[in-house]
């Protein structure tokens, strides 16, 4: 990219889909990301750019750019993307260049700055195609050709009546298949699912995802017409969503990769860890209060970590299991006493296959059977309490509207090693009369 | 359910969509099933029930069913769905069914079940719209009315030659606004993203999401179109894989909610726990190894699990935080050092809060300042370690191709386990002179 050959690399750019060159911004330096978005001629093509890159590139870039040269590429955009883009901008920026935007346009993405970004109406689309209900199929033939040209991808067609009300639905092929005389309200469905501008653009994705359709309208409080979602954000916020998840539950609540940041990751978390933190130092007293029984046989601290590891990896795989069952709404909350029942039937069974096990090792290794028998059954409790605790935590929060995402994380973990660190010592000190 | 009121039931019944009705079939005992199933009066809804439902539920539901009426609903569904249902059914089972159901439709069936099922070719659709690129706009129209009335969604309409290969695609919307006797070839894009039948799912998904298109056309090793993959099975598969890494992050590989049996599920995780019950055996042999150590000075003991606790949280923060970023495609291979780097500075700077923090307990509690300094090193070493094999390990995993997802399973938190303790007693040892 440094010097010549600039005709052919413009060439190459050119061909190649605004997607794809995203990739290849995120590696190059910002003069070079600059030359390099010169050279794209199509302003759709830049338009796909802006939404592809992350909120740090995008400003970057456009620092220092015509403001105008801008305005000519977010009036190429969807208006949803232009209103997430907006909205990443100082609010300065923001509302200078939505002043240089047509008239039009920019009251559009004015209204879907308004609404929450997680929400139905933060994620919509405001091209769509809305035909008035008594019209003919003749006559929406000729107005789609006219006035929707510039419409993103023409999924369904919409009937609304004078108020400019959903009343119902039609497909493109309908239009071209019925008698060209027919009004729409003669073949429309009338049955139509829509959703609210302030439903959670989660239950917006489940609702596509469900009902296999390409697009959702939605509409306001009085019924009216206002935008759909289509099924391209959907994709969009599934994946979102699941990593969303991933990270909440690994405690990492919301770092992202793209953090580039020391500072900003250490501090999201560092809450999360002294959660940990708070709960080893717990244990470390509850260790402290059998220093007597320590003193005489030394080497029970030595089962410590087999003890708390077994039981962590069995509650964190319970709570799993849970969370992600709740997420994908396979599992309900009335279902909980099957599932804690089950989840508590397994961590009892491989209780047993491993306490059976690592006693076998003690017994080997210092030839105590009362040693050996209460190590055996310390796995087996602790085990079993781990299966118990990590499939609760997560469906008692979820009764209690909290994302249960969150239970997984260090406060699951941390609260079985106090437990499993107890029944240990508590066992070993009963079996072994010290 | 039980009796009476059925003719109201009927009618509530089959104005429901059949992806809600799986939902109701799932918490209702097999005869209510079947009644239920029976009143459903539409055959496609009948298709999409069984479309939804979990693999044991359909097998229950068909057994005893007249296989005629089986093969009348199967009839009425999509064929990529058909052919997934059947790979599910016993051989015998899924040939007599094959045999009841018309040519055409067996014969598609059964080259869709030849496909890996999660390759494009398991996953594709072949009720698409295929086109000789020599007609005219109004011809394709006519042949689009005629042949292809019962094509589930016509997302585009692809362009092939004599042979068969696929040479163009253009929009139903297209066909309207050209003029009528506009041949194919003359309007038609040329420039058509395709796949092979053999491609893994997750790459067509992520090539549907990245172009925001909603469909993808299939070909054979000669580019011969055979099939489409549309935006709603796209949907599915980002589900499926986010649900994949999750459980697999968990160490418990193919278990799902749904998987009801405790024998099953218990199989499933056991030799994921293998490995940390090794981990924590091999640990026992570490501080067996201090035994020493420990006999004068017991309460080395009580801070064992807090620095475990530590280590391990921060170590699946990092491989988290790693593992998705892969997945997402947000990371790559070659960023390791980068990213390796960061995470390893973001150890040590948490590993001094809460090494001082852990530290000064210890000094506060048993005021022995070697004790107390031992205690914080051995934090900050754990830490920083943990970060380092956390971001580590599934980026190797990666560059060996080996599925990233599995490394933040047991192995990585066993093996920082280890570790930490080592650090730990190594460090206590030489600092406190024992």
């Amino acid at each position: 990219l440094r010097r010549g050959a600039t005709s052919r690399l413009r060439k190459i750019v050119n061909k190649t889909h605004g997607a794809d060159l995203s990739i290849l911004f995120r590696s190059l330096p910002l003069p070079d990301q600059r030359l390099l978005f010169d050279m794209i001629d199509d302003v759709e093509q830049k338009g796909i750019l802006f939404s592809e890159l992350d909120e740090d590139l995008f400003i970057e870039l456009i620092d220092g750019m015509d403001p105008d040269a801008v305005v000519g590429i977010l009036e190429a955009m969807p208006n949803d993307d232009v209103a997430d883009l907006l909205n990443q901008l100082p609010e300065e920026t923001a509302s200078s260049l939505l002043e240089r935007m047509k008239k039009e346009g920019s009251d559009e993405v004015e209204d879907l700055m308004r609404f929450d970004k997680d929400t139905a109406g933060g994620i919509m689309n405001t091209d769509f195609i809305a035909l008035n209900q008594e019209i003919t199929a003749k006559e929406a033939i000729e107005q789609i050709q006219k006035e929707f040209a510039d419409v993103e991808m023409p999924f369904y067609l919409y009937a609304v009546d004078e108020y400019g009300n959903l009343v119902g639905v039609c497909s493109l092929r309908q239009l071209v298949v019925v008698k060209p005389y027919t009004p729409l309200k003669a073949f429309m469905t009338t049955e139509v699912l829509s959703v609210q501008t302030h439903m959670d653009q989660e239950e917006v994705a489940k609702l596509v995802a469900r009902y296999d359709i390409l697009a959702v309208p939605v509409v306001d409080d009085s019924n009216r017409l206002v935008g759909i979602v289509t099924v391209d954000d959907v994709i969009d916020i599934f994946r979102e969503e699941a990593t969303e998840d991933i990270l909440k539950m690994a405690g990492v609540g919301e770092e992202f990769v793209e953090t580039k940041s020391i500072f900003k990751s250490t501090r999201i978390r560092l809450p999360w860890l002294f959660a940990s933190c708070l709960g080893g130092i717990f244990a470390f007293y509850v260790i402290g209060h059998f220093e007597d029984s320590l003193s005489r046989i030394t080497y029970l601290a030595a089962f410590i970590p087999v003890i708390m590891g077994m039981g962590g990896n069995i509650g964190t795989q319970s709570s799993t299991i849970v969370v992600r069952g709740l997420a994908t709404g396979r599992l309900h909350i009335r279902d909980i006493w099957s599932v804690v029942g089950k989840e508590l039937a397994i961590g009892f069974i491989l209780g047993m296959v491993y306490g059976l096990l690592i006693g076998s090792v003690a017994q080997l290794q210092y030839s105590t059977l009362m040693l050996a028998l209460a190590v055996c059954l310390a796995v087996v409790c602790s085990m079993s309490v781990a299966a118990l605790v990590g499939s609760c935590v997560p469906m008692l929060l979820a009764r209690l509207n909290i994302d249960p995402a969150v239970a997984t994380g260090p406060f699951v973990t941390t609260s079985i090693d106090i437990i499993s660190v107890y029944f240990y010592f508590s066992i070993a000190t009963g079996f072994l009369g010290i």
